[in-house]
C-alpha cells in the first residue's frame, strides 16, 4: 500500500450538462477498472447541496499506473467528451493516512 | 449499492497536533472496519500542500449503519480524544455517481 497514489479531484460541471457528464464519467470509470490493473478505486460522488459539484477519489497502485491511465483511449475519450462540460477542475495530491476498506 | 450512504468529511487540524490526530484516526478506522459490518470504507488522506487538512471518504451500507457507527465506543473515544485537535469540520452529504473499486 506504501506506493499508492491517491488523488482527490474537485470538479464543477455546467448544470445544464450534468447528466451527460455523469454518463461519460461512468463509462470512463467502468472501462478504467475493467482494463487497467493499476486503477484501484474511482469513487465518484456529487454533493447533495450542489449537485453539479463532483468529487472523485482516485487510487492507483503506483505512479506508473497513473501515468499509463492518462494515455488510455477511454481516458482520452472522456477528456474530449467532457471538455465543454467542466467549468473548473482542481486536482488535490494527497498522502494516505489510512485507506480502510472491507475485505482488504 | 443503491442505499449506500457516502459522505466526505473535510477537516482542518491544529498543525501542532497532526501526528496525534492521525494516530487517533487510524485507531478509529481500524476498529470501525473490524467491528462494524455496515462500515464499508473509511478512506483518509491528508493534502500534500496542506498536511494538516484531512479528507475522509466514508461509505456505509445504509443509514442505520451510519447511525449505529456514531454510538460505538471507538467512535466516541475518537471524538473525545480529537476534540481539541480539530479546528474545523465540514461534513458533505453526497449522492454516489459510481463507486468503482477493484473486485466489486
Amino acid at each position: 500500500m506504501q506506493r499508492r497514489i491517491v488523488r482527490l479531484a474537485e470538479l464543477e460541471i455546467d448544470p445544464a450538462q450534468i447528466e451527460s457528464y455523469k454518463a461519460a464519467l461512468r463509462e470512463e470509470i467502468e472501462a478504467s477498472l475493467r482494463l487497467e490493473p493499476g486503477v484501484l478505486t474511482l469513487y465518484a460522488v456529487a454533493l447533495k447541496d450542489q449537485p453539479n459539484h463532483v468529487r472523485i477519489l482516485e487510487t492507483y497502485a503506483h505512479a506508473e499506473a497513473y501515468k499509463a491511465h492518462l494515455e488510455t483511449p477511454h481516458f482520452k475519450k472522456y477528456k474530449a467528451a467532457t471538455q465543454g462540460m467542466v467549468k473548473s477542475l482542481k486536482l488535490l495530491e494527497t498522502e494516505p493516512i489510512l485507506l480502510g476498506a472491507k475485505g482488504q
